[in-house]
């Protein structure tokens, strides 16, 4: 079974992106004065083909699941974590719940393969969109966790297949325009190195970091076992097949996720090292999908500069967060609406009656 | 005269210190991993004197004024654009004006010294406050621009006690418990160097930048001139005499509001390269003002950068903005509540029953 990929065509609008940065330029300001606040409104202008852009009814979606490969040691955390973050998600506790609370952020948690059963809750209907401030649980489970995979395959092509189509099923069923990337996962900033080296040949000495807080010696012990799983799956190199390789199986997910927004040009916004790996892995798919992405923060994690390096892209934020979980993006969200907010409400020089240069 | 400079308490409350800190350390996260989002919750918990902060009422206040030496050339735009911006922020089409009601920032105009008189607005009365969004222009005008400081002092010594005194009692005036600076005035990036150079000991060549447009040639004549000011107060070194020296009386109101604000320990956001001297001038007569002190962005103007070395300061932002009004202030402003929510509303790992570090 092939996933089914949606397409992302390329945004060639060049009349719409001049005519933003003339509007930008004529604004009551030196040209350019405005930084990063200007080319990010210019971008997210572009990812919504229009020289107005409204940001609405932003969805962070925390894709969650399980990893063989903890059993090995890679984290510093029990893999029990995993499941006891989701249910403070939803309990309101965690960074991503607070941040997401104080920005007006819709919460998203996406089960895409926690090794935990969670109560069904009432208030988690399908068919139904979540009350504003409510966190709400998608039950997209595809397995009990991924396979440990130093000893084989994190996961069958077919559980990869299926994972990505939830991920693209998901996002047809939210409203609003713009899309926060988290994910929970004990073990997953190794999935993500494990990805950074596979598909973007750094070595994995130089991508492997203490992820959430390994000593020196565990990082050393963490760098042995993914050695291992490379020597394992040297001979992948194909995106689908290097994903169903390594995992995970909220990777997956949040790839299919990362298509179909960026397929319906909603602003994507990326949060650290893990949500920046799936968004590598899609872009492998379907490369336009890079124009649609807003990068959050450059994370503490040293894998995760080497990565958007690969990418070509400059993060909103370096504040040496490695917490994952979205937490970035939501901290970032703000400074979104506001570039949106200068391009459409700022005063040209004319309309203002305000002089220009001079010299 | 002398000038009357509030007092300035250290703040010394260990004990609040390490209680906020072990708060932090026990939210469910790794320790540490939020970065500066943690810092920063930490800074405002600490000046605010608890450890639940919640930041009331932002005050953005906007210190305009002339400045004789632009007649000398050193900016790229006419000096009738100061008067003209002032006019735009209270039209609402300023940068600050759109970022100030984007994120819910009163907006105050201080007219500290414009070469020019606004006609008088029925919507400003001294003895109310301003309605939410609605600016409010303030009037303190001084003098109608400093004196050329390349032909003697920009202000008098009682000038200068005057805006200095106009700040403090204007800061007694607003409510809540974050000010944040912002500045208007041609020419006044040249103020900035002059005193850096002056105050620091940073060689003049280093510190003077393009202001807000000028060519590479313009940025030599820039040079030039300020080396004659320098010359000419080659023997002036108090902080207060430098002030009055060099200006502007923009800079010097701002002082007074920056000590008044920080002896009610309120928090102080700075913005780029022009409040970040007033900052630098108020904590050579008070030095805890710095304890105080948010820092917004380091901005595109060579100088800051250096500035904020010698203030022992890191920014929250680095987008190469040199705009000035307020807009970098403003633009990180969100960010601010954002980590009190961190520190008021994240469980403890207890309380939300996930397990801690296995490793």
């Amino acid at each position: 079974m092939l996933p089914v990929i949606p397409e992302v065509v390329a945004i060639e609008d060049a009349v719409l992106a001049a005519h933003v940065q003339a509007l930008l330029d004529d604004k009551t300001k030196p040209v350019g004065s405005l930084g990063m606040l200007e080319q990010l409104a210019h971008r997210i202008a572009c990812i919504l083909g229009t020289d107005a852009p409204v940001l609405q009814q932003p969805q962070m979606v925390v894709f969650a699941a399980d990893h063989g490969l903890a059993a090995r040691g890679v984290s510093a955390y029990p893999v029990d974590v995993t499941w006891q973050m989701v249910e403070n998600f939803m309990a309101g506790g965690a960074a991503v719940s607070v941040l997401a609370r104080q920005h007006g952020i819709a919460l998203n948690v996406v089960d895409c393969g926690v090794a935990r059963d969670f109560a069904v809750r009432e208030q988690d209907p399908e068919d139904k969109l979540p009350k504003a401030g409510q966190p709400r649980l998608w039950r997209r489970k595809v397995a009990y966790g991924t396979q440990d995979c130093s000893q084989g395959p994190a996961m069958t092509q077919q559980e990869c297949a299926l994972a990505i189509r939830n991920g693209v099923e998901l996002v047809k069923k939210l409203p609003g325009n713009a899309l926060l990337l988290g994910e929970m996962g004990i073990g997953n900033t190794s999935t993500a190195s494990l990805l950074l080296t596979k598909l973007c040949g750094v070595p994995i000495e130089q991508v492997t970091g203490m992820g959430t807080g390994l000593s020196a010696e565990g990082v050393q012990r963490k760098i042995a076992v993914l050695q291992q799983v490379l020597a394992l799956h040297a001979q992948v190199s194909e995106p689908l097949e290097v994903l169903a390789a390594i995992g995970g199986l909220e990777v997956a997910t949040m790839v299919g996720a990362v298509l179909q927004a960026a397929a319906e040009r909603r602003v994507v916004v990326v949060d650290g090292f893990i949500t920046t790996a799936a968004v590598l892995v899609a872009s492998r798919l379907q490369p336009a999908v890079l124009q649609r992405c807003v990068y959050a923060h450059s994370s503490g994690e040293p894998g995760h500069a080497l990565m958007l390096q690969a990418l070509h892209a400059k993060a909103l934020l370096d504040w040496q967060l490695r917490l994952g979980e979205g937490s970035g993006a939501a901290t970032a969200w703000p400074l979104l609406p506001a570039a949106c907010a200068i391009l459409r409400e700022m005063a040209s020089f004319g309309a203002a009656g305000v002089a220009t240069k001079s010299v």
